[in-house]
């Protein structure tokens, strides 16, 4: 029982902080997105490839999420705006990112000079879909090579998702991956994310993405300005 | 300090039923592998190729470890001379098979009738690696979509590895893995593991892992026997 409430105490510290992060987010009108998936299925790649194609036009900050390392924000600190890098290499909080760890990577981001903040949580289809973060939209990424039977085996991860990113398109004529009976198994769960078919090897669907980002960043800069923030 | 004394305590726990386990497993003369990867790495696939080409000389029991679905176990249950499937849904225990889960899973598996007994644990890089299991060999499969720095960005589940699976080694020619540098970054975290080089596809170095897995069967029942059990 004690263990039980332990977790349930957790779960809604972290829900009121994340909370908190947002309404600093969009105080400075900066747009955040949670981006989730299995380890390697491209999640920095994507990051890469949205800096590239967006940088002309909106400031872009990066939280790098690892266990270990930080491979990803040194591949990703020339093209940023601003990087963070978030280590969790720590039992009790390493296998997600949680509101808390976020909270303290705004303090060090320049905010003031950010549209959008990409959030590149750590490689894992469970525990992030447990903790919110503060973010504006959620993104899962799957990649071709895993299997289209991933929103069956790891469904929480998907019932909650803004958008859901098909990866790796250019591996389509040597891996088995039914795209439609992927896309169905996600729409049973939840019938409201868009979806994007991409290759971040490619570039081939980056601009469809980039565009509904885009999109985001604007729509929700009007929200908070109609809502006198 | 209350959280970190509960996790304290649920791993404290966790090994002495892991013990127990394995004494189980011991006095059985059943040999049991953990199987760990990320999801889509290729842990069924696997699973089906060894029982395929092991099947005539070892009898084989299988536990299915998934956040959700039966769908693994319904491919396994036709090959296997018994399969358990472990559905973990729910929170606080969901990213992990834990050891309590499968002294539950082994009082319900003819125990008498198996040789060799194959874990598939859930699909994650990072919460296997706290939770032992009674387990005999740990292994990690890496797929070749996944990168070649898995090892640097998921350290501990490659650092007490007792073999290291490459697996999907047919799209070599179409993503990009480096197979030396993969290496060297997990003997840097740990100088044992056997490695492999396979693909669950075409079959490719399946005769080199199964060797390797009945010479463990057999040495183990021998230091069963040799220690009175």
């Amino acid at each position: 029982m004690k263990r039980i409430e332990v977790v349930q105490n957790i779960l809604e510290a972290n829900e009121s902080i994340a909370a908190q992060n947002q309404r600093l987010l969009d105080k400075h009108r900066v747009f955040a997105i949670n981006i989730m998936s299995a380890p390697g299925a491209g999640k920095t790649s994507l990051i890469l490839q949205t800096i590239a194609k967006l940088k002309d036009r909106l400031r872009i900050g990066v939280i790098e999420g690892d266990v270990a390392s930080t491979l990803d924000a040194e591949k990703v600190k020339d093209e940023a705006a601003a990087v963070i890098q978030i280590t969790t290499r720590n039992m009790s909080e390493s296998c997600s990112l949680i509101a808390n760890m976020i909270d303290h990577a705004l303090m060090s981001l320049p905010l003031e000079d950010i549209d959008l903040l990409l959030i590149e949580n750590v490689g894992n289809l469970i525990c992030p879909s447990e903790f919110v973060l503060g973010e504006h939209k959620r993104v899962v990424i799957s990649s071709l090579p895993e299997g289209d039977d991933k929103p069956i085996k790891y469904p929480m991860i998907f019932a909650d998702a803004n958008a859901v990113i098909i990866n790796k398109i250019d591996l389509l004529p040597h891996v088995d991956f039914d795209i439609p009976a992927f896309r169905r198994a996600v729409k049973e769960l939840n019938p409201k994310p868009e979806f994007f078919e991409v290759s971040c090897k490619t570039g081939m669907g980056i601009e469809a993405w980039c565009s509904w980002l885009f999109d985001g960043v604007e729509s929700n800069a009007q929200k908070v300005i109609n809502e006198g923030g």
